[in-house]
Formats: structure tokens, sequence, C-alpha cells
């Protein structure tokens, strides 16, 4: 088994870069969460809309997005006026702890910068097990993707402190049950903070902008 | 660099037992398809849709199931009366052919079996480098995912030779626009063969089926 002994060495590895990351973080008062989803569940759409949210709350923030390839949604974030570091993964599916250490120094160097905001590579399964010393890990899920995902990779949800389920317009053209899925997430993670939202029409959005605020104020 | 060492040296070895599954596949006479896509695009409903269809055109047909755990989809399709085996992969974002190849002499004992379907586990990265000895890798991409997807995941729509677009019944909801989608789904990959289906409505399937039925026939 030696794949095993080498993932664990690396996972180790990566949870001492991860703690080393939330010290340097915590040292200079900024909090950071941890964006996670399947692809297309609408995470840079979720920050588009979080961002005059977070700016009327007066909460300073900068974005590091990770992706295989491109700076397709860090030029999304720029072109709001909001600061973001595209960091590509080449053939990784998922950020990991020491990539993130590398960006650090961009973050520090924004001014007034209280919150920062990852956001991970579109996957399910790999991103639970990679602290990459954050705060808070937040699991987007799409109401297009089925209630029984929280059942069928039930890692990535016991892993994260918040779910946003996204796309609720879609609600009424599927057959998502809302119910079902909180039910399903809360039977894996019973401390799960559930929002519900929808980056098309907004709803539901200023409700998880608040609470994260909440948050990033209640850290200092 | 060991880490890449050593992935290099798990793939290779995943390319030879992948050569020895389809060597063994064709030597029985089964065609193999790989469905490939994000978590909760349909893969499974999109099989349980084929099932009336292939029957219909007389092909024989089993389905391996990957997933991290629980054998919630393998239920699902032994309810239509198609032979069903579940493998379930753990922490491992993917199936590998070694997996598949413990899976063979149960698909050679299924009577009449002409076709082997696999869906693997939802993950729009690493199923891309893991051959599985399929004849064709078929990737479902869900119309409420977004057109920009396969510019963001250009490997595994590279890796495909077929690309559905499914929950075409959700078009008109979102911002999904489906020339776009297929332009740049062409533009990683010109060869791709690609079909609109809702496994809701049923609309397409049989357009699918028929073409998945004459490769299959075309191979012997």
């Amino acid at each position: 088994m030696h794949e095993i002994v080498i993932e664990e060495k690396i996972l180790a590895r990566n949870d001492e870069i991860a703690a080393r990351n939330r010290k340097a973080l915590s040292d200079k008062g900024v909090y950071a969460i941890n964006i996670v989803s399947a692809p297309g569940a609408g995470k840079t759409s979720l920050i588009e809309r979080m961002a005059a949210e977070l700016k009327a709350l007066g909460i300073g923030f900068a974005v590091v997005e990770g992706d295989l390839e491109g700076d397709f949604d860090s030029k999304r974030i720029e072109r709001l006026g909001i600061p973001a570091l595209q960091i590509t993964t080449g053939r990784a599916c998922h950020l990991d702890a020491h990539q993130v250490s590398h960006a650090l120094p961009w973050v520090f160097a924004q001014p007034g910068i209280e919150l920062l905001v990852i956001e991970n590579v579109g996957n399910m399964v790999c991103p639970a097990e990679y602290d990459l010393g954050e705060d808070m890990k937040v699991m987007v899920m799409s109401a297009a993707e089925g209630d029984d995902k929280p059942l069928k990779y039930p890692a990535i949800f016991s892993a994260s402190e918040a779910l946003i389920i996204n796309k609720s317009d879609l609600v009424p053209h599927t057959d998502f049950d809302i119910k079902k899925a909180r039910d399903n997430a809360l039977k894996v993670n019973p401390y799960l903070k559930i929002f519900e939202t929808s980056c098309r029409t907004g709803a539901g959005v200023a409700e998880w902008a608040r609470f994260l605020a909440g948050a990033v104020r209640h850290a200092k």
C-alpha cells in the first residue's frame, strides 16, 4: 500500500503548511474562507453577488481564484474593482496549502484587507482533504445537481461549516426537493449552517453576506 | 518533484492494465463506454433513460457504477432489470483500470452482453487521465453548469469522443448559450460528437442511443 503511505505524507505536510497559513492570516487580522463545489455550481457568481453586499457592510476583501487553466474567473472579479489573484493548478484537481502560502504576501499587501475569499477548483472530492488554512469552508451546491448529493459526497459536506444551496430559482423547473437536500446535508453534518441563494436573481445573498460579515467581525 | 514522478508511475501502470482490459473486452466482443461528468450532471438518469432505447434496439448491456460510498446508483439501475455492479472508491476521486479489471469476470458472466456502461465518479479533472480500457469516453455536461466549462476543464473534453449536453429543458430558465457551449467544446476538441438531451423529458435520448448502438455493432 505504497500509494496510501505517500498520500498520508502529502496530507500531513499540507496540514503543517495550512497551520502556518492560518497563524499568518490570524496575526494580520485576516479571516479566510475556502469556497468549494462541483464545477458550475456558481462559486464565481456568488462572489460577484457578495461583492456589493460586503462593500455595503464595510468589509475589505480580496479573492484568490484556483483553476486548472486560464484567468477567466479572476478577470470577472477584477471587473468589479475587487483585487483578485489567479492560481492555475495545471492537472491538480484542488488547491493546496503551499500554493495559498505563496499568495499570502499579495493578500497582506491589499489596503484595508479583513477577509480573504479563496475559490477552489470545482471538485467535490479532494478539496475535502486539503486544508488551506481557512477559518470557514463553504460548500456551494446547485439545486440542479439533485438532493442526493450530500449522501453521495459526504466528506466535503462533513468538512464544511456552511452550505449554500444555490440556483434556487431553478427549483420549480426540477425534481429537486429542498427539504430533502437540507435533511440529507444535516444527516451528514448536523452543525452545517445552511443558506439558500439565487445568484441569477440575487435572492438570499444579503443574508449570507451578513452572516459572513458577522463571522469576520467576531474573529477580531 | 517526487510527487510528479510517483504520479507518472501510477499513470503508466494504469495504462498497462487499461490496455489489458481493452483486449479482454474486445476478445469477448464487448464494447465499453466510460461516462464522466461533474457531480449531478445526470449520468445515472441518462443510463436509466438509455435502457429502454437500447433494449428496443436489441443491445444487451450491463452497468458498472463508481461512487465514493453507498450503492444508490446501482440500485436505481437494477430496479430497471439491468445488471449493475457497484464499485466504491472510498476517498479516490475517480475509477482506475485495476478496479475495472476486477469487475470484468462479472461483466463476461452476463448473458447476451455486448455493451459495458461504466459510470465514473462525478469529477471533471482526474477521470481525464485514467484510461479504464473503454472504447468511448462520454462526457456529460449539464446546461445548468454554464457554457464556459469546456474552456475551464479542457482536458476532459479533449479526452472524450462524445459530449452530451444534458438538462436541455433548463436552458430557457438559465443564461446558458447552447451555441457557445458547442463552440467552446469544439474549440477544445474538434472531433467531439455532440448530442443534446433532457433526461427529465426524454428528449434527444433516442438519437444518442441509436448512435451508441451503431458504434457497438460497427466494432464487431
